[in-house]
């Protein structure tokens, strides 16, 4: 079977000047791969009638899918169109569809329609539209020279409702596509070169079909094993087989043994033992709290957050005392302690966290620098603390404080009740 | 005077997958952008000794500067150091500076150094190196044929440190770049499309050295002027002529004449006016206290949020009255009334926003679907407050929410106090 080679184009100014992140081509990236077609390049042009058009003919020297995002929007910048007209031939026509579809949306909105949005559901008659049920822009599939390519706007959840609806359908229909597995942990608290170190021989033993990988973000290294080939049976099980000497090397950094957050960690153990749990932030400013109530179903098992910024409401909300934070200030162990004895009563909750830091750029002292945070997990019998000393700028700092009191919590919750079962 | 032209590659398999978000090409993309050079192509390839060879070809042929990042990491799957080499010439030496950083980063971690550590003081004769203040791995400047190559680590605050202190010092002496100069304003609650028809004929008349380009995102839109040329004086005069006349077009729907977040917006108009802030989050769940935390300096005027996300904790820490929950439910006007009111008694603000929705993709009722959002603004003398309904996945129903709450503060403020001055 040959391998199934896309390339990924994103047109746009706004890109190349990075005013926004392309998140677009990661999620692609993602898709595809999860279907077997490997991305082999990901290029990002400007409105530039040349790059678009050397970037079409490169990647269809290179790839036998290409998917084009941006540039469709219906502000002058946009040039993209015209340019697969040019491209791909034919003529410019109303894709009628495409019209009652933009109507539609028009009419929802209550809205008025000008001549821009009508132009939306203009499309070159040699491609196919893949209407789009989220905007105004249609998506439109061109075949040539046995190339497929496929133009999409860049709006993420447009571009993905295409994908997942029509793309890869019909990309699956197209194509005879190798199958491919996944198997990913994530660790903690171990550096990427020393988990390879101590994985080397694992490594080095792997068999041909499999690859491993290293993917590490903020103090967190995911494991990946990907297995490649033809018959799935057999595959499957040679994969577990791997996946489970690998969890078994590295049990001690393991947060979880498939591909998900540590806050969703945190969620499967709050859940298994029926728990609850409560925040009192005040260097993480209510990032803990976003980060566990992003995962869907996190009412079940948490409650709420004080973000106590203000030493007035971590004194009123969280009774933390005005003495302890003259003495202590409030970057220290005890009012961390206070505070998640203030979160457990006033939140009501079975597990709490607090932290309290110094995030900078100001704010730093001789003894406290900026990157100083207190982090307390605990419950009504015990509380654990720990003080960590990061040195990044103000959002990493923030980011690492509540993933690491994440993790904090997660062994407490672990050594405070009886193991669960490993998922 | 030519125009500076730069290329991005991107290395790693990681972000082809899209198991990492490619971060980095936007942060150079805006910083090379600032220094007048024009980034024309931005390109990503695997770990692949072909395509890492075929894209420096490529990218020579259509920049000055080559800018590589990642794929210098300690572990097996990076191939980028012994690529170089081959590409540029010369034969691998220790670089001494190097290694003492090595191991002094070593040291202060208090961490056993391994040969792949040690390997990291590595590079290629043909290159001057790049210390590398905030890791292992040094960056490598490397020409050939008046080309510029750049090779850096993909660890993005690595990276940015050896932009900003060493590569782009450099470049500017290299090169002499043309003076560049942008104007930017945020809008909120206007679409792209009616922007762009409302401003058409002030972009049809814009002078060709000016460029117009439109930023979307999550509501808002900025809109940002872009002068490229040879003279400051006469180019920052025109600019901002020009910047004026679009700012009188648009100050109906302006939340800022500055390249500056609705949050920024904020915290300024409350620093200006000496007043505090708090939240009451159900359905944002910390998101608005992290947004307006991020921003250094938020302590002067935040001082915290109740992430209420369960009923008994809007009851107990924001004093919503049984009855209230009960007749009317937790995501309605009546709700997040008393949020605010218990808000601004408990966390003693000046002005407070309260949220409570359904974010999804569960809970939605057929008279309260999913993306249904009631938020309130106000002080002791006022409330305000609006319905909407979001219709998208949970994170962006959350980042929606929560930017609407911030623009319907932002607004209540102004209406509240006497209008400061336009910064």
């Amino acid at each position: 079977m040959n391998k199934v080679v896309a390339s990924i184009i994103t047109i746009g100014d706004e890109i190349l000047i990075g005013q926004v992140i392309d998140t677009n081509s990661a999620w692609m990236g993602q898709e595809l791969n999860k279907n077997g077609i490997w991305v082999s390049h990901r290029v990002a042009v400007g409105d530039n009638r040349t790059d678009i058009l050397e970037a079409l003919d490169e990647a269809s020297r290179r790839a036998s899918i290409i998917l084009i995002t941006g540039g469709l929007g219906p502000t002058a910048d946009d040039i993209t169109k015209p340019l697969l007209l040019e491209y791909f031939g034919g003529k410019m026509v109303v894709d009628e569809k495409a019209l009652a579809n933009v109507k539609w949306i028009f009419e929802r909105l209550k809205r008025p329609m000008i001549d821009r949005n009508l132009q939306q559901a203009e499309v070159p008659d040699s491609c196919t539209v893949i209407q789009n049920r989220r905007g105004t822009a249609p998506g439109m599939w061109f075949e040539k020279e046995g190339r497929i390519f496929v133009s999409m706007p860049g709006v993420p959840h447009e571009m993905q409702g295409m994908i997942t609806d029509d793309v890869l359908p019909a990309l699956r229909r197209h194509f005879r596509l190798p199958y491919i597995a996944h198997r990913t942990l994530l660790t903690f608290g171990i550096g990427e070169s020393f988990l390879a170190e101590h994985i080397k021989t694992f490594e080095e033993a792997l068999p041909g079909s499999i690859k491993l990988a290293y993917l590490p973000n903020y103090g967190m290294v995911r494991l990946r094993l990907t297995i490649r080939g033809e018959d799935p049976v057999p595959m499957e099980a040679l994969l577990q087989q791997q996946f489970d000497t690998l969890k078994g090397l590295v049990t001690e950094w393991m947060v979880a043994g498939e591909d998900i957050t540590i806050q969703e960690a945190i969620g499967r153990l709050l859940k298994a033992g029926g728990h609850t749990l409560g925040t009192a932030e005040s260097c993480t400013g209510g990032y803990i709290a976003h980060l566990i109530t992003s995962i869907p179903g996190s009412s079940n098992y948490y409650k709420g957050s004080v973000v106590s910024y203000a030493n007035e409401v971590k004194m009123q909300m969280l009774g933390v005392k005005p003495d302890t934070l003259a003495q202590h200030g409030a970057v220290s162990e005890e009012t961390v302690r206070e505070m998640v004895k203030g979160a457990l009563a006033g939140l009501d909750t079975d597990f709490a966290i607090a932290t309290s830091g110094i995030m900078g750029p100001d704010g730093g002292t001789p003894e406290k620098p900026v990157g100083t945070a207190w982090v307390a997990v605990g419950n009504r019998q015990n509380i654990l603390t720990q003080k960590f000393s990061f040195r990044f700028d103000r959002q990493r700092n923030i980011e690492l404080t509540a993933t690491n009191a994440l993790n904090l919590l997660r062994k407490f919750i672990l050594s405070a009740t009886p193991a669960p079962l490993p998922a």
